[in-house]
């Protein structure tokens, strides 16, 4: 990109520091080399590898990550006392993160100390810091709730020890844009010390007020991948940087078309799933089911689009359903080779809002049924795959086994396999049979939450790729785990299987 | 609440409208009854029920709804023509919200339409509208990149064409909260008519896009349960309702206690689930894991909390794990009536740092573990419920079956039960047998969302409730979703029998 940016804002990514508080987050040395890592490729300024006092293994981490030699900045969080910021130093890090409780509140209740107690704290540490030639960043925390007058004096003392950078806190993240343009306003008026904002989410506003902090004059950013953090989280790193690049029209060193391969990365390291409605990296971001939506941006992305899906390494998905158009509707079929004329079309439309009035998903094998029907060619023909039989058992000291029967090429296969568990030892046994129809595997397969009584509904997203790169994406909706997973399998390996057959027979 | 609130905004939720145009949510005629249901009881003032000229089916949810007499007010949505209307009509309904493309991209490619026949047939709409003696909202759709002298002379017509109410809808969700406050300030200048905001989630925005118009006078906001819409969704109720009430201290007519159940009941009914951090009604918003923050909130709530649980219907959750401090730890274990002295608590701690550094989940089951390892005594003997053998089948055309021997009160105990699928089945074999243990009965079975291949880990989280009332809950990592759900489950119950016996033991 060549054209002309207006400001540089500097990000620091805390994915692997406020990111790993969050609650039920754990990940391994392995995990956290593996997402500074992407977190450098991502191109952040400032990574934030940990606390190293917390623990032994915590300050393994950090020396790791310090050693990989990444260009992004690795920084460690520390408390103001000296047996943390040695804790940090021994780490050789390029940064230390210092931050104090600065609100009344919390300098009772989490620390203890009076104001000038905190304050004397925090010179010192900065001072010892500095004694030792690196670079400091200290977080009056609870900023946005601390009084102003200690909130200014404490920055000043901070700077005038020799802080490198301001960091502020809306630790609980009480701020609302306007309150925390006006605080930023404030301190950038006398200090001069480049600034930072660390956002919390509590009233889903962490990316606005942070925004906000940028337009008052922040110099930096404190984010997380996919927003994870104490409690709500932290801003997420993917609306912060595609906001100020798309919309504001500021540089960051982003390379956005990164941002969607890095939060799954996060997502499936951490264990925490993203919200399919999620802006920029959920499932449904750039996925379209109306009729008004799906005809219009098949004709001009822009229509129902505020960026690229590309921008962000996302692309689009058109999904049918009973608000699904037309337009929608055919674009999912072409993708798997067949093509209706308008007034099947027309049909397949009607027989689809039908369905979806009775509440009903519109499972691919839906599609296709109903399309068969109404196109008078019997596309179930085409099934190629049929399951005839299938058992699976699993318990304590039983090795997870199954079986399965397939029809396929006129003839009956049969195969056994084990596995982790029962999905793992059924799935194997079928692509061991269908091996043989163009290598077809599958490539990702994803399990949706189960929320309620143990027989609440499960539903199962494939995704199966065969040899020549074909990926076809398929899902099923059963009470049953293990039949939902074979359902969407087979599902997936026939639409494979349709779109080979129907490649090139456009009529 | 006695205080005064120096405005009132009103809430129109469109959940059951463009919630349900989120891509892969259908909904049934019982489930959106429910939804609106409970939509009434929280308290919106308007309750957008659907499109009804889009499908047969859809008309009847909109007839259904209104038929139920509720308090809140029943609109449909309806495009600019003749047939829209009278479909809308045909419903009976308090409100008709219309809309029509406004900017130049989407008059050009979503209607094919000049800025004449826009304007014309908005016009007639609304007339043909108010002749009926209905009110009327009108949507002039993406105002916000629609031409302003257009947008101004659309918005001026149709007030004096006689709507009750002006929504602006911010289509592809691609405003900041300075830009929408400008907009809002320039209709509010020559409008009459309430002024309502639409925000949809592009660059996860649209709470405070709608917070903004609010400051800048709007009267109304467009919200939907756990942000559901389009692609990256619409504005949140639960947070842009939380915060109105506690930053701005604006009154909305919303029972906040329900915010909760409500986003439960959507969640399921749709499927959608929400990701633990989102802000109010996701698992970890009031959650807290590292020892700073625990030791906090423990000691005075608000250390590290902006609101209450209670008030969104949340409790508060301490969470053990690598980060999680001494009274972290402590509240954690006192819960299941167990009471380290201070020296103990201290090595506690430092074993789930160590294993936490591994990175491994500190599950409750590792938590007791250790704990009795420290305490001398064999809490392990504690564990009544002991798995001897399971064994569990399913496939195709076989009734999901399960077997399962446990040992407590020194016997063997041996139960087979049948289920809609394999972990259905085990746990009501489980269930059967310690139907005498108290009645401890599954009220509750989680199952995270599984991502990667069909070997990935699965989660499972249970909560059990004895006779008592007494609930805890349980949760167990496994390759083998089965396994996983069994043992979450005789974690479940030991725990529940612990506490049992503990309480009233405190040293």
């Amino acid at each position: 990109m060549d054209q002309q940016y207006s400001r540089y804002i500097r990000i620091l990514d805390t994915t692997l520091r406020d990111g790993e508080q969050t609650p039920g987050v754990s990940l391994t040395l392995d995990d956290k080399i593996e997402i500074a890592q992407q977190l450098d490729k991502l191109g952040v300024d400032v990574i934030e590898a940990g606390f190293p006092s917390s623990s032994e293994g915590e300050r393994r981490v950090v020396k790791e990550i310090k050693k990989l030699g990444l260009n992004s900045q690795i920084c460690a969080l520390s408390r103001c006392t000296k047996k943390d910021i040695d804790a940090a130093l021994e780490c050789d890090v390029d940064l230390i993160h210092i931050f104090i409780p600065t609100s009344s509140v919390q300098m009772k209740h989490a620390v203890n100390m009076t104001p000038e107690q905190v304050m004397s704290s925090a010179v010192e540490s900065i001072q010892y810091i500095k004694k030792h030639g690196v670079k400091c960043e200290f977080s009056p925390m609870d900023a946005t709730r601390t009084e102003k007058s200690f909130l200014h004096k404490i920055c000043q003392e901070a700077q005038d020890a020799g802080i490198d950078s301001l960091n502020v806190p809306d630790t609980v993240g009480c701020m609302i844009p306007r309150t925390i343009f006006e605080l930023f306003k404030e301190l950038k008026s006398f200090l001069k010390v480049p600034i930072s904002a660390h956002c919390h989410n509590d009233f889903g506003l962490a990316v606005a007020n942070s925004l906000a902090a940028v337009e008052a004059g922040a110099d930096q950013i404190h984010v997380a991948v996919n927003g994870l953090g104490e409690r709500a989280g932290n801003a997420a790193i993917e609306e912060v940087v595609t906001t100020l690049l798309v919309v504001y029209g500021y540089k960051t060193n982003i390379n956005t078309r990164l941002l969607y391969t890095t939060s799954r990365l996060v997502s499936s390291l951490s264990g925490v799933s993203v919200q399919i409605n999620k802006a920029i990296v959920g499932e449904n971001a750039f996925a379209h089911e109306s009729g008004i939506h799906t005809r219009g941006v098949t004709e001009h992305p822009l229509t129902f689009e505020p960026i690229s899906p590309e921008l962000v390494g996302r692309t689009r998905k058109l999904v049918a359903g009973k608000l699904a158009g037309t337009r929608g509707i055919q674009v999912e079929l072409n993708e798997i080779g067949i093509y209706p004329n308008e007034a099947q079309l027309t049909e397949i439309v009607q027989r689809v809002k039908e369905l979806g009035d009775k509440g009903k998903m519109i499972t691919d094998a839906d599609l296709i049924a109903l399309t068969s029907a109404v196109m008078g060619q019997v596309i179930g023909e085409e099934k190629i795959v049929d399951l005839c039989d299938m058992a699976v058992i699993t318990g304590l000291k039983v090795l997870p086994t199954a079986s399965v029967r397939l029809t396929f090429d006129g003839k009956e296969h049969v195969a056994a396999e084990t596995g982790v568990g029962p999905v793992d030892a059924v799935l194997k046994a079928i692509q061991k049979l269908t091996n043989n129809l163009g290598k077809i595997k599958l490539s990702e397969y994803r399990l949706e939450a189960i929320t309620g009584g143990s027989n609440a509904v499960a539903e199962v997203i494939i995704k199966v790729e065969d040899e020549k790169g074909n990926i076809v994406s398929a899902r099923a909706t059963r009470e049953d785990i293990v039949m939902a997973s074979v359902e969407a399998m087979i599902n997936g390996i026939n639409k494979c299987l349709l779109k080979n057959r129907n490649q090139g027979k456009k009529q």
